[in-house]
């Protein structure tokens, strides 16, 4: 009997794993120019965290999340985002006791149990940065520029921000309650979903796909943010403006989870015939103190990996998936056999790449293994060089050959 | 009430987490060299997978894995180690059609439901390689050899390897009698634990800490090996000589999970006060078959990260934690600000860390946060400066301050 990967879950192969250590080098050295630092929380956490964190009525909480009983009883779960372990991360170790914004950065796997379909996996992958402590609009601004920035260091095509203002809470909850004036009388109307969202989250109706031609003339939360909200929206603009970060208002846009205030937006590029989204984030100013920890703002970006990977590839974007190797090693001879082994490990030692044949093959088929690992040189050692001390050297993309000592071996490749 | 991480779990946190990145590129640069590639597996496998691939009577399987029951109604399990999910991805993934001898290597989180000690993590993390489809004992030497420079190029002290042979099939079945017949006369004088690994696995009664003292008399494996594997032992031994590679014979090492066959081996290195074993590996010739793949040979090498941070901690190995900033902005005034954010972008894009205040403190605590960031530079600008299309940039090593167009600012810096 042979095994299968679970359903929903990926093997990434030699070939295709370069391109994710790619995507991740890139969001690596993008996090030290934007001075953001990285923080790895566990796979799992107490199941109530993300209850609490994610909010108790969403689809991810409700349906999506996986969840297991350790041997001392307690529930945990996978974690199905990044920002929750993060801030609880952030409170359990006191992280805001630190004289500057936190600033952190997390790349890793999370889990929901989703529908197979194409582009959605059970095991997924995020890039996600928080910055906690600082409620100045310039850090919703730097957030989404680091998106954005993203976007642009991977060579990606049609990138734009999608912009929006929940406001705060005051406002949201003016902006609701003008909402449900506009909804309870169609109400009957509605889908089964959209009918009981209304009474849980009415906000998140607007984001039904199959009700979304009756709520064109439905009120803008822009029409409902009060003083503070809107000067903290057109400082967030005016900063956009200034890094030329290319943004449109859009005031449908809500996002999945309960708990953004203020600055709410999404990443998009140019995908198959459609834009597609990459990622989103704003603002969260209660969250922290809804899992327990002080009253300190945040501001985060979640970003999927596997998205990613799609439009790099609907974009046609080329990534090097095969690093050339420095050079390969033919011995003949069984006494030149213990020489490159020696020879193999002081070109290692040395910082190159090397390999050798470790099937038994013929010196044709073993330059044939040089060629499909793209050799830059292939060294070969009989037992005519070994008893001169010599060994001979070839150049692979001219033929170009010469012989040279064996202890300078590694000083010729320099 | 605040949350915590689940107990046996770690939060990596900044200051911290510098040093597993250090690990992880030595590894990664170190597989470069040995030309191995990366496999990037699910976090979770069938159940049935890890008790064929690691065995069912082994502690793991028996009392160590986290199970849970997927909404399917599927038995899933968080991976306990790494190379039965890579043999089940190598097999499904046909791997085992291509020319070359397939070279591997993982690096990620495992679980294990351990009781909580010192250095004993839930969620723990190993870097691993393995090797299919060939027989060279120039492979296993190639293995243990990527292994003991992963110490070197850490920079660890006392390292070497503990090495010895189960030898083949028939082999490890002659020395299981030998040893039987050794262990049956003082069986009721033995710990439960020997008493029960008698019948089940006798090569890892000699494991045992409590019996040890009593086995000073039992007859060695390498009394038993024939003839085929005497000489792949001796062949594994002369590469590794070659390599000079600082190993010992030792007869008693069989490694705590069934499937080796020929060469087992542990690398050491020191620790406080005592030895200790940073991970090991070996041959597994009968694992692929195990795991419903077809009939090839595999050797592979586990590497314990928590242990490596835990060794490089006792030797005092310097890892640097902070990366220094290149710049910091300082901004005087509110039209200076919007300025600020348009350089720090432009600075960031063109490849430069660079950092700003988010927290409105006045300029004697923005230069305090500059120092903490270990800035190179911090620039300067107020309205005066503004005025005239400049910056003041001073050097903060030797406080040197010169103004400069802003404009230029990003070529200053080069």
């Amino acid at each position: 009997m042979a095994f299968q990967k679970p359903t929903g879950t990926q093997d990434l192969l030699p070939g295709v794993v370069e391109k994710w250590q790619f995507v991740e080098e890139k969001a690596r050295d993008l996090c030290r120019r934007f001075n953001y630092r990285e923080i790895r929380t566990p796979i799992f956490e107490q199941t109530e965290l993300f209850v609490r964190g994610v909010g108790e009525t969403t689809d991810v909480v409700e349906k999506e999340i996986y969840t297991f009983e350790d041997k001392g009883g307690r529930s945990m779960t996978l974690r199905p985002e990044g920002t929750a372990g993060t801030v609880r991360s952030y409170v359990e170790n006191k992280l805001y006791g630190e004289p500057d914004v936190t600033k952190l950065y997390y790349i890793g796997p999370m889990f929901r149990y989703e529908r197979p379909q194409a582009g959605r996996y059970r095991q997924f992958h995020q890039f996600g940065v928080e910055a906690f402590g600082a409620t100045d609009p310039a850090i919703d601004a730097e957030v989404i520029a680091l998106g954005y920035q993203f976007c642009k260091d991977l060579g990606l095509q049609g990138v734009r921000v999608d912009l929006n203002s929940l406001g705060n809470k005051e406002s949201r909850a003016a902006y609701r309650q003008r909402l449900l004036d506009f909804l309870t009388p169609m109400r009957d109307n509605l889908c089964k979903d959209c009918q009981s969202r209304i009474d849980r989250n009415p906000l998140r109706v607007l984001d039904c796909k199959v009700d979304q031609p009756k709520f064109e003339g439905a009120p803008s939360i822009l029409d409902s943010l009060d003083e503070e909200s809107t000067a903290h929206f057109e400082q967030v603009k005016q900063y956009l403006t200034a890094m030329e970060v290319d943004y449109i208002i859009n005031p449908r846009l809500v996002r999945g989870l309960d708990y953004y205030t203020h600055t709410a937006f999404e990443l998009k590029a140019q995908g198959i015939g459609a834009i597609d989204t990459i990622g989103g984030g704003g603002r969260y100013n209660g969250l922290v103190a809804d899992v327990g920890g002080p009253d300190q703002p945040g501001v985060g970006l979640g970003i999927g990996l596997e998205r990613i990977q799609l439009i790099l590839e609907h974009q046609q974007i080329e990534v090097t998936t095969q690093k050339p190797l420095d050079v390969y090693l033919v011995a003949l001879g069984e006494a030149a056999d213990k020489e490159i082994t020696r020879l193999l490990f002081k070109l290692r030692q040395a910082g190159y790449s090397a390999d050798r044949d470790y099937l038994g093959r013929k010196m044709k088929a073993q330059m044939k293994s040089a060629d499909r690992m793209q050799a830059r040189y292939t060294a070969i050692l009989g037992d005519d060089e070994l008893s001169r001390g010599e060994i001979a050297l070839k150049l692979m993309a001219t033929g170009e050959q010469r012989t040279v000592k064996l202890d300078e071996l590694v000083n010729e490749l320099k």
